[in-house]
C-alpha cells in the first residue's frame, strides 16, 4: 500500500525529530535503540488519518501520533521484559542488549515521553486527549495483564478472549484514531463511530494473526506455521475447538500439547481444528468484526472521498490470505 | 509534629477514596496493598501545604497531592524490583508477594493512575500542571539511572552525587510543593521559590540520612547503624572521605571495603571518617541546603503566618539528632 508508505515516512521524520537527552545514556539510549527498530508505524498513522479524515493538517496531529506511538514502544519494551522475549522484529530486545532494571526505567520514562507529546496540543482540547491517553493506557495495561493470567487458565472462554485483544491491542487503534479526530475537533457521535473503527479493525486484525498462525502459507509467511501449537497458546483457534469437541476429541488435543514430535503435533491439531471446522468459524467472527467495523465507519459523518484512505488500510491489514 | 498527622490523615482517607477496578485483580490488587503500607505520606501534604501557602483551600489540592503520591509508589514498587527487595517498610514488596510481571504492570498501571488523578484540576492549570509533572517525572526516571550507575562506577565526584540525589528524590518535593503553589494560582516568582525551598530541603534531608546511617543513635535509630558501610554504598560520607584522605588512607578505605567482620568494618571506617572530620564537612553542607531552603522559603511573598506549618514541617524533618 503506497500511501501508507508515505505517512509512515511522515512518522520516522517526526521519530527522528525526538530530542532525549545525552545522559544517562542508559536511560536514553535504549530509547534511541528501540525507536529506530521500526515497524509499519500502523498506530501513528492512524492518529494522522483521523485528523485528516475530519479536514485537519497532518502536522497539528503529528505531536499526538507521535505520543501513541512512544506509548506503544513503552508497552513493547516492558511487554518483552515479561515474555522474555530475545528478539523483537529480530532485533535484540533492551532487557537482552542491556539489563531487565534498564528496561524497566527507560520503559518508565518513554511513557512520560509520551505524555510530554501528548501535552503539545492546543489547550482547549487537552483535559478530552488527556482522558482518552489515560483510559487507554489503564486498558492495556489491563488486557496485557489479562493475558498473563490466561497462561495459568484453563476455562478461558471466546469472549473473555476477544476482550482481552480488544483491550490488549485493538481500543489503541481506536484510541489513535480517536486522537486525531480530537484535534481535528470532530462532534462526539464522529468520536465515538471512528473508536469502534479502530477497535473492530483491530479484533478483526487479531484474529486473523490466530488464523494465519497455522494456516498461512508457509512460503509467505515471516514466521514458522504453527508457532501458537507448539506453544500450546490459548489462541481463538484453540477456544474455539475446546467449545466445539467431544470429549474424546478433547482428549486427543490435550494429549496432542504433549506431543514432541512438532510435525505431527502442528499436522494432527491442524486436522482435528479442519474436523471441527474451527478456521471457518473464526473467519466468520473475523468477517463479522470486519463488517462492524466498515459499518461504523459508514457512520461517520463526513465525506465518502474523506473516508477513501481509512477504507485502503483496513483492506490492507485485512488482505492477508487466509 | 501534630499538625503533619492531621495532613497525613487527610491524605490516607483521600487515598481510600480511590477506585481501582475490581478486575483484573493481579493488575490493581496489588496497587490496593501497596498504597495502604503506609508512611508519613511527606510528599502529598506538601502539594496541600503549597496550595494553602497561596491561600487555597486543602481540597481543590487534594486530587493532584494523590496524583504525587501515587506517582511515588509507583517508583518505589519499580525501584523495589531493581534492588530486590524483599521489604518496604517491614511489608512484602510487590515483586515478593506476586511476582515480577505483577510489580511492573501494576506499576505502570499506577503511574498512569497518577495522571488520572492529575487531570482532575481546573482545565486553565491543566497545561502546566501536566508540564511539571512530566518534567518531574522524568527527571526521577534520570536520577534513578544514574543511582543504578554509580554502583558501578569508581570515580563518583560529590558535585555528581549530589545532582543524583537532587533528581532522585529532592525534585518530587519541590514539585510536590508546586504543585499545590500552581492549583493556588501563585505567581511565576512564588512558584519558583516554593520550588527551590523542596528541593533544597529534599537534598538537606538526603545528606541527613547518609550521616545519620553511622552517626545515629542505635537505640533511636530504626535500622542498624553501618548500614551503608557494610554495603559498601557511595554514601556523601564516602566520597567525602575519597576526596579527603591520602593515598595511605585510600588504601586503608579500600581494604576495609572487604573487612569480613562487620563491628570492625564499622568501627574502623568511623574512626577514619572521624579522623578526616568528614561528618562535620557533610553537616557543613546539609546546613548550607538548609539554609538555602529556609532562604527560598523567606522570599515567598505571603504573610509570614502562612509560612508557619512550611518551617515547621522542615525542622521537623531536619530535627533528627545528628
Amino acid at each position: 500500500m503506497e500511501a501508507l508508505s508515505s505517512y509512515t515516512k511522515m512518522i520516522e521524520a517526526g521519530l527522528s525529530t525526538l530530542d532525549f537527552p545525552k545522559t544517562p545514556e542508559r536511560l536514553y539510549d535504549p530509547l534511541r535503540y528501540f525507536l529506530q527498530i521500526g515497524g509499519k508505524r500502523i498506530r501513528p498513522v492512524l492518529t494522522i488519518l483521523g485528523a485528516e479524515l475530519f479536514g485537519a493538517d497532518f502536522k497539528i496531529a503529528l505531536p499526538q501520533a507521535l505520543a501513541i506511538e512512544t506509548f506503544h514502544n513503552f508497552t513493547l519494551i516492558h511487554d518483552d521484559i515479561m515474555d522474555e522475549a530475545p528478539l523483537r522484529r529480530n532485533q535484540t530486545t533492551v532487557h537482552e542488549k542491556w539489563n531487565r532494571d534498564v528496561a524497566i526505567l527507560s520503559g518508565d520514562v518513554l511513557l512520560v515521553k509520551a505524555y510530554q507529546l501528548l501535552a503539545q496540543i492546543n489547550p482547549k482540547q487537552l483535559p478530552e486527549a488527556l482522558d482518552l491517553f489515560n483510559r487507554t493506557a489503564a486498558e492495556v495495561c489491563e488486557g496485557q495483564q489479562m493475558d498473563m493470567d490466561f497462561e495459568e487458565r484453563q476455562d478461558v472462554t471466546v469472549p473473555e478472549y476477544i476482550e482481552m485483544i480488544r483491550l490488549k491491542t485493538s481500543i489503541l487503534l481506536g484510541g489513535a484514531l480517536t486522537m486525531g479526530a480530537i484535534v481535528a475537533n470532530a462532534s462526539a457521535e464522529d468520536k465515538k463511530h471512528i473508536y469502534d473503527f479502530g477497535q473492530y479493525i483491530g479484533i478483526a486484525f487479531q484474529i486473523q494473526d490466530d488464523i494465519l498462525d497455522l494456516y498461512a502459507d508457509p512460503k509467505k509467511f515471516g514466521k514458522q506455521v504453527g508457532g501458537d501449537v507448539i506453544a500450546n497458546k490459548k489462541t481463538l483457534l484453540h477456544l474455539t475447538a475446546i467449545g466445539a469437541c467431544s470429549s474424546e476429541q478433547l482428549s486427543v488435543l490435550k494429549q496432542l500439547q504433549s506431543e514432541k514430535n512438532l510435525e505431527i503435533k502442528i499436522e494432527k491439531t491442524r486436522s482435528l481444528f479442519d474436523h471441527l471446522g474451527v478456521k471457518e468459524s473464526c473467519r466468520i467472527r473475523m468477517d463479522e468484526y470486519y463488517q462492524k467495523a466498515l459499518f461504523s465507519l459508514e457512520k461517520v459523518s463526513v465525506n465518502e472521498s474523506n473516508k477513501v484512505e481509512l477504507r485502503h488500510l483496513a483492506a490492507y491489514l485485512m488482505e492477508r490470505e487466509l
